[in-house]
Parts: structure tokens; sequence; C-alpha cells
């Protein structure tokens, strides 16, 4: 996963510090992929997982939309090149006033999963479309979404007849399976849900016109997942199942799965040390940690690889752990790592699949580290 | 805990969005408490709990050393007038490029927990003291430090030879009890470990001359918790237990303890919503989460009391969750809190004990969010 392009760039350019390298190429090719699997899905790419301004004017460029979770992200969006017709609010718990600064910059989609949020588009975005949250299981997703975001169906049907008495205009329907899926089907179970919010509201006058089907689709980790194509094909069955002949505009709104594969994060070995003169394992410090951008380890829920120059020589289990005096800077303890035995201290270290949520992740400056540095080639 | 100037500054003001307040008062006022509880024991400040300008100014200016865990810290530390024989480089992890940098600025005192580091800090700070982390167990900590610092008291012994015989000053021997610590016979355990590392070395003709104590002095939380003197009074029996009328120097090295109950967030309440029309529990949305300053939440560890202007009326279990587009940001869902049935959007709510470990753990543009904004008054 580590391109040539990134290896001559470290190589070449020997960043000091821990940094992340994106290449752009990669993007430009996750984006075909997905057009490709998805012809007739608006692709919305999910700024939060990295708004690096080189990634978003890229996808302007070729032509994405982009969802946004806030109004600085809006702005990083019209920045870029996107006009505001191409930009969605996606972000269900919105200040009033940020829906208000968003409708004065042009946007006229926002998410919703209450009476509550409607109330506030209502108010600040007279006229404007909204389409509601669905909540889904998340059953089979490497990083589960739990209930913070959606409703139930039932009341998704309430929520936008709402949205329609307050002047609104319900567009549609929206939901997401869980980042990092890999389950095919949780797409079919959550489309059967969006049709028949679709068909409860048809038969009160409401006809929505749009399924935002999100993200979900996985980067590759540490093992093989089903490329685009297959996630294409189980969407397109899913759709033509539930809704027959009256496919809606359906949106998909990748973002691990845009830029996660396309960035490599560099770092170096800080420390190889044991516990005791008996200690069984080695503690390899990193200085990136759970802290400095690599947040998504938190409970060792994403297993990132990592490559060194001595991959070749024996692998022993080992504990990694970040640079910061916290002891819960640790990323993969009660499933340790296997490293070379012959790793050292200063060695560097490959960290892929790190293009996606980890920048922006970064803290300010916990313990005097400085943020992640990121180079987008 | 939030005091009177607190809330006038956050009346008066009005700051736009969520922000920590920090009373320099109640800072002064912890200061004190642990001189007069802890008379006879250096203290050193952990700068990585708040390192604010105004509060590094205030410590060093009543004569409080400092803790460092980066050359960052340690320059900060450095602007706020402390000199460099004030200044400890706590953290066991350390590049030797950073190393030699602290040295070059002065600093002569510190950490390690390896043979490894001790070689480093050889070559980098010739001659300088060094002091052994030992494991202790954590036990009764409410933020347990795990084994990712310090090694066995035995290995402990052998690393300090090891400094010894590469030229270092051989010092004293640290421990950390955990933070958050409720137990008062932690330390008596622990003292008793650095006792017989003493004993030890002293028979290979290496006199230690310093233990440092670490931090662990816990904040006023949700419960009581003994005060700073009850703390004094039981390491000060120990110690005599332990070492006699051998009483070596001691450091410790508040950081909670020292600004957590000084610091008060203002957060606003974004959304006030359910998941269904018939669900038990609302979820409260507020403008600040797990990712903009509350990262210690975690896992639901600690509980920061919450103040509203509501408080009177009648009360009922939420979950509490942040604004970001990420279902890891829930602050607590499991315990869920209690808080006023009347309470609505556009409150503002209070969330007091957070002076420590939140402006610098926050993320630096997460969804587009600004960073924790911090005023120290």
């Amino acid at each position: 996963m580590t391109t040539a392009r990134i290896i001559d760039f470290i190589k070449t350019r020997r960043p000091e510090g821990p940094c992340l390298v994106v290449d752009l190429e990669v993007v430009r090719d996750n984006f075909h992929a997905f057009r490709h699997a998805l012809p007739n899905s608006a692709i919305y790419y999910a700024v939060k997982a990295n708004p690096a301004p080189e990634i978003l004017k890229l996808l302007a460029d070729m032509g994405s939309n982009f969802d946004c979770a806030s109004v600085a992200e809006i702005q990083m969006a019209l920045d870029a090149g996107a006009t505001s017709d191409r930009i969605s609010y996606g972000n269900t718990i919105k200040k009033e006033r940020d829906v208000a600064r968003a409708f004065a910059l042009g946007i006229d989609l926002f998410a919703v999963d209450s009476h509550e949020e409607v109330e506030k588009v209502a108010r600040a975005a007279p006229g404007a479309r909204v389409f509601c949250r669905v909540l889904t299981d998340g059953e089979g997703a490497e990083w589960p979404l739990s209930r913070k975001f959606g409703c139930v169906p039932q009341m998704a049907v309430d929520v936008l007849v709402y949205a329609h008495q307050l002047g609104l205009e319900s567009y549609g329907v929206s939901f997401h399976v869980g980042s990092q899926m890999m389950n095919l089907d949780a797409w079919d179970a959550a489309l059967g849900d969006a049709k028949r919010v679709f068909a409860s509201l048809s038969k009160q006058g409401i006809h929505l016109q749009m399924v935002n089907m999100g993200g979900g689709f996985p980067t590759k980790y540490l093992r093989d997942v089903p490329a685009a194509e297959e996630y294409g094909h189980a969407i397109d069955t899913a759709l033509r199942k539930h809704f027959g002949n009256q496919i809606p505009r359906t949106i998909i709104e990748p973002g691990r799965g845009m830029v996660g594969n396309a960035g490599v994060i560099k770092a170096e070995v800080v420390l190889v040390s044991r516990k005791s003169d008996n200690d069984n394992h080695r503690w390899v410090f990193l200085d990136i940690g759970k802290f400095g951008g690599l947040a998504e380890t938190m409970d060792e829920a994403i297993r990132y690889p990592i490559r060194t120059e001595r991959d070749e020589d024996a692998m022993e289990l080992c504990v990694l752990a970040g640079p910061t005096c916290d002891s819960a800077d640790v990323l993969y303890e009660k499933n340790m790592y296997p490293l070379p035995v012959s790793l050292t201290i200063g060695d560097d270290v490959l960290i892929e699949g790190t293009g996606a949520y980890t920048t922006t992740y970064s803290a300010v400056a916990f313990n005097g580290f400085e943020p992640l540095k990121s180079y987008v080639i």
C-alpha cells in the first residue's frame, strides 16, 4: 500500500518527526473506482476523513460533491472550488446559528434525525431540503456507529412529515451502515428500511427523492476486503429489490474508502525495552501514538499494517505504544503486534492505511508534541 | 467548584463556543496546600496537565519546579522564568536528539526505565543525573497507568548500576501510583519498593539521594477525596517507616491535583432528542466532546460534575454526547448522566474539574471544529 511515490518522497525529503504522506494518485484511482462501481450514485466525499486542501481540490476538479460536518468544512469545500449545490451539511447535530451560516453560504441540503433539528433548519434555512437519518444496527462494522446518529424508521416518517409541515422540502433518507463495513448484506437491510419510509410518506402525499447511503466503504487494512465493484453490485441489487423500477436518486459518502489507503505515516522507533529481565515481550515505543493521530486504535479497533526495513527478519509479538506520558497511549497491547526482532531505536516504520481520520484527530499539543504533519503529493 | 470569578468572567465576556476558564487563585491555593502538606518535598508541576503560560508563570514565581514531557515543555517552563536546575525531563521515552537538546538547555535531570534509555542519556547528556522509574500496580487509581512506564524494582537496580558505569549520576527512583489515586496505602507500598532499590545499590557503593513520588494526587470530582493534608501525612508516615532517619530528598509531581479543580469548561447544549417515540432516555448533545478536550471520558473513566442553571428542577438520566460525526464521541452512555428534564437547546452547561488534561488533548481540527479555547484569569 505504500506507493513508490511515497517511498521516494520520504527518502528524498527526509521529513523530521512523524508525518502523514498522501498520494493523490491513489485518491484519484479511488474516486474512479467508486464512480465505476456506482455509476448512478452521486459521490459526496466525507471531508472529515481528511480535509487537506489538495485532496479537496482534486476531488472538486473531478466532479465530487462534499459531505461536511461543520461550517468550517463547508468553507473548505467552497475554497476548493465546489459550488454550494454540491455540498451537504451532513451532521445531525448543528447549532441553529451554524445552520444559518451554512444557508447564507448557499447550502440547501441538511441532515436531521429529530423534530428538534427540523425546527432549527426550518427557522434558519427556510425551504431547504432535509434528509432524515435512520438508525441501522451497524453489525459487521469494525468501527461501529452505535446509536448516536439517526432515529428509528417510524420516527423518521414523523420527522419528515413535520419538516414538510414546517415548509421544508422532505427530500430523502440517509443511513450509515458503520465505518469499515465488511458485510455486503448491511446495505440490503438498510435500503429495505429506507423503502418503507418512502412508502409511508408517499401515502401522505410526500414524495421523497433521495437515499443517502452514507459511507462505510472499507479501506484495505490487514485483511482483504471486497473490492468497490462488489459493493456496487450488492447495492445495485438491493436498490432494485426494494425500489423496483422507481429507483431514487442515491448518494454515497466515502471518506475512509476514498483516502484511507492513499496515506502512509512515517514514524520512528524511540525506544525498545523490556519491563523485567524475564519479560517475554518487548515494548516498542514510536514517536506517534493515540494522541498524535492514531486515535482510531482506541480499544485496538483498527489494526494498521506496519512496514519496516527489517521485515524479512524473524518476527516477535511486541506491545506497541506512543511517546506521551499517558498510560492510555498504548496502540496494541491486548493483541500484540508482530515486529522484527531486529527492530531497533532510530528505525523508521511505515504505518499504512492512515490517510483517513489521522491528521485532524491529532491532539493540538499534548505533552508539548506538535500535531501530525501532513504532506500531500 | 466554579468560583465566583469564573462565573463573573463567563457572564461578562460571553465567550463564543466551548472554552475552558482557569482561575489562578485556585492554582495558588493548591500550590500552598501541597507545600503545606508536604513541606519537605520539592514540587515539580507536571506541565502536561495544563501548560498555559499564565499557570507556568504563576508557579515559577511561587518557586515551583517543573516536570516536563518534551523539549517543547522544557522551553515553556524556561520561558515562564524557571531556571534549568528546576526542570526535570520526566518522560522515559525520549529521542536521543531530544535528550541532547534538553542538555544544551541546561537540563541535568532525566527519567529512565531501561538500559537502552540510559545509553541515550549517557551519550547525549554525559554526567547528568538520572532516576529510574519503578512499576507500581496502580490499584485504586481512576485512570490507571498500566505497565507502560517503569520496570520491576530488581531491574531498576541493574539500570541504575549501568547508569553509574556509563558515567551518569544515579540519583534516585521514581514511581507513579496512578492518576487520581484514592488509596492512601499506595504510597506506602511504592516507598517500600523504593527503599529496597536504595538498599541494593548502597551495597554496591552507589548512594541514591532522591525519591520522586510522582503525581496521582486527585482533584475533586464527584465524590470527596482525602484532602492534601491526609496525603501528606500518609506519605510522611511511609517515608519514616521505610527510610527511618535517612529520609532522602523527595519530589512530587502534581498535575491534576494542581490545576484540575481550577478550571471549568463552559459548553452549550446543541441538541436534546430521542431516538424513537418510546425511547426511555433523552440524548443530550454538547458542543464539546471526546475530541474537543474531554478525552479523559474515554471508557467513561472520569465523570465530571456538570452544572446547569436548571439544577433545581427534576433530574433524568440522559446519554451525553459530543458534536462530531463520530459515534465514539459519546461521553456517558453506559453510565448515563442525570440532567434536568427542563434542559433545552441553547442552554449553557458548566463542566467542572476540567483544568487538567483538556486543552492540550483537544483535537487540532476534527470535523473542522476549532481546538478548545482557554482563558486564564
